[in-house]
């Protein structure tokens, strides 16, 4: 177990190693425990070492001048000037809110960004302004759409951040995939196979292979097949690779700039980096807010009474794993696998600081 | 097989004598059938008496006054005043589309509507003036949420609409459900089975019954299960509720006044109507059409490209399959099930028209 206190500050270090200034490395350190805190394993500390490696691959600008480059009163397109996305995207989010506050709803096209960790921390960032907050991004091209055996989409997550009054936030943080590639890192970590339905072989057949990717297949979309709406999933997806980047001028589908270090980059770029979507809607750009929160508490109280399957728990609220992970893990603190724990030693021997 | 123009001339004749004035009837008739014409059988005429059957209830008003009750330069509420979704819709996305023109995006949320049809038609409105259209809708409570066995949600849609330059534009239009119950009404219609991973009974248990609906069973969340992520399609699903209907001030969840008529209307309703949720975002407001439109085609030609599985014939867009069908009815006519067929000779006498 490690406290958040101790990652905090040995991530904080290797930022500020990689060139970031201070206040930077502070909030892109904040960014990325914010999914170890949520129990989103795959999307933090374990992905510090692929940061530094696209940093040492000069695919991240650790001084970036990020920049309004087109806009209207509720709209703007950013460069990101190649910085982290854990940067990137909350200055990103920012605007989107400045823009809400005056004319009622704000959208952000980020383009030339990196990775931005978990896309329901930038959602959140809308609560505390009593806003709707959204976040999307695109990703590594790992996904086959419906029919094809070609990887042409990334795991490209959905978060909507809505606020409450006495229940806690509603927080929907999605894969449009069936499962993201960082469940499948976990489960190659532990050495186990992944579920039918998660991934195909090169040749499109079924797999349960954690390391399929890795021998040329993909993941699927959400929907798993197309009886069970993996077109549905492939459209999602495909909805956030349009927004995120072909709105901003951003690599799109099988030409996003890959984070996992087992796809080459793609030549004949179409776009700058990755791409990503942010958005914020005042609340009471529509009705009061104190109205609408009552009625956001109504809306989960009754669906906390829903009746309960035989043999589960509770009916779920999205947001409520991960907030209970937090209470835990800021008390207990975050454990961390074997190899990921191999990762960070490398990286202090690499940077000369204390793990 | 009955041409367009017939269809067309009987439902707006039975749109007519529900008391809607000729514009209305013409304009509810376009966006209803444009279901048929797109091959998404269940939400065209075959819904005819339905609207019918409401109208006989006092659940639709067909001389309606939708207004605007609470705006900012880029948001709209607006109550439909129990009018036809099918016109309610259509006047919303409108308002979007002036918020869009004047500040870049217009998001308008509508309560105290019906169910609106398609929610492609709506969101493809927007196309022609080079924005990307949005629509949504809450729905008759048919889905249960991950380990819950009761009915909480819709299988409320999602619609997007993409313009292209040389390429048909991108129309995804989907259900958050793993199938939307018109695809149950379908096999009730040819009395087949439903695939595993649809529905469940109503103690959870997994179930390939057609009619299971009317027994108390219940419809899955996109992903089916937890393993294959039907918390995501729970999550959509809910955010789509939430932005139709608690933004706005109609019903939400288990108390959306049902289009089936096997369930009943819920008591101490905390809403109005059902609730819509449309959005409009000016292309050149992130960044020149003409450059977005360039890259929406070089996307679509690449995913046209992508390696096809053995055994499928092409990667499709989404709205291939939708544009190929309409293509095909306006020239070869519209087939009809015997059951939707003496459903509109049964409206065809009710109202003593031709049919």
């Amino acid at each position: 177990m490690y406290s958040y206190r101790r990652l905090f500050e040995f991530t904080q270090n290797v930022f500020l190693n990689m060139g970031c200034p201070p206040e930077d490395a502070k909030l892109a350190t904040e960014v990325l425990l914010s999914a170890d805190l949520r129990g989103i394993d795959s999307h933090g500390v374990a992905r510090l070492s692929g940061y530094v490696r696209l940093w040492e691959a000069g695919r991240i600008n650790p001084k970036p001048n990020i920049r309004i480059v087109h806009e209207t009163p509720s709209t703007a397109t950013v460069d990101g000037d190649g910085g982290l996305g854990l940067l990137v995207a909350p200055r990103a989010m920012a605007i989107a809110r400045q823009k809400a506050a005056q004319v009622g709803t704000g959208w952000v096209s980020v383009k030339n960004s990196n990775h931005f960790g978990i896309a329901g921390y930038h959602a959140m960032m809308a609560l505390e302004e009593d806003m709707i907050g959204i976040a999307m991004t695109n990703a590594s091209p790992l996904v086959a759409p419906t029919f094809s055996t070609d990887r042409m989409l990334g795991t490209n997550p959905i978060a909507v951040a809505v606020p409450t009054n006495n229940q806690p936030p509603f927080v929907a943080d999605l894969a449009t995939a069936a499962a993201a590639n960082g469940k499948l890192e976990i489960l190659q970590r532990k050495e186990k196979k992944a579920p039918v339905g998660w991934i195909q072989t090169e040749e499109g057949h079924r797999s349960t292979n954690a390391n399929e990717l890795k021998e040329g297949g993909a993941l699927l979309p959400l929907g798993s097949d197309r009886v069970h709406g993996s077109h549905k999933g492939y459209a999602l997806s495909a909805v956030v690779d349009i927004l995120s980047a072909v709105l901003s001028g951003a690599n799109y589908g099988p030409w996003v700039p890959p984070f996992v270090s087992f796809l080459p980059v793609a030549e004949n770029l179409p776009g700058e980096g990755i791409g990503h979507f942010l958005g914020a809607m005042r609340i009471d750009a529509f009705r009061p807010a104190d109205e609408f929160k009552y009625h956001m508490d109504n809306w989960i109280g009754a669906f906390r009474k829903a009746k309960v399957k035989k043999g589960e728990k509770a009916v779920l609220i999205p947001g409520d794993p991960e907030r209970e992970m937090t209470t835990k893990r800021l008390q207990k603190g975050i454990p961390l696998l074997a190899p990921v724990e191999r990762d960070l030693e490398a990286l202090a021997q690499r940077f000369n600081i204390n793990f």
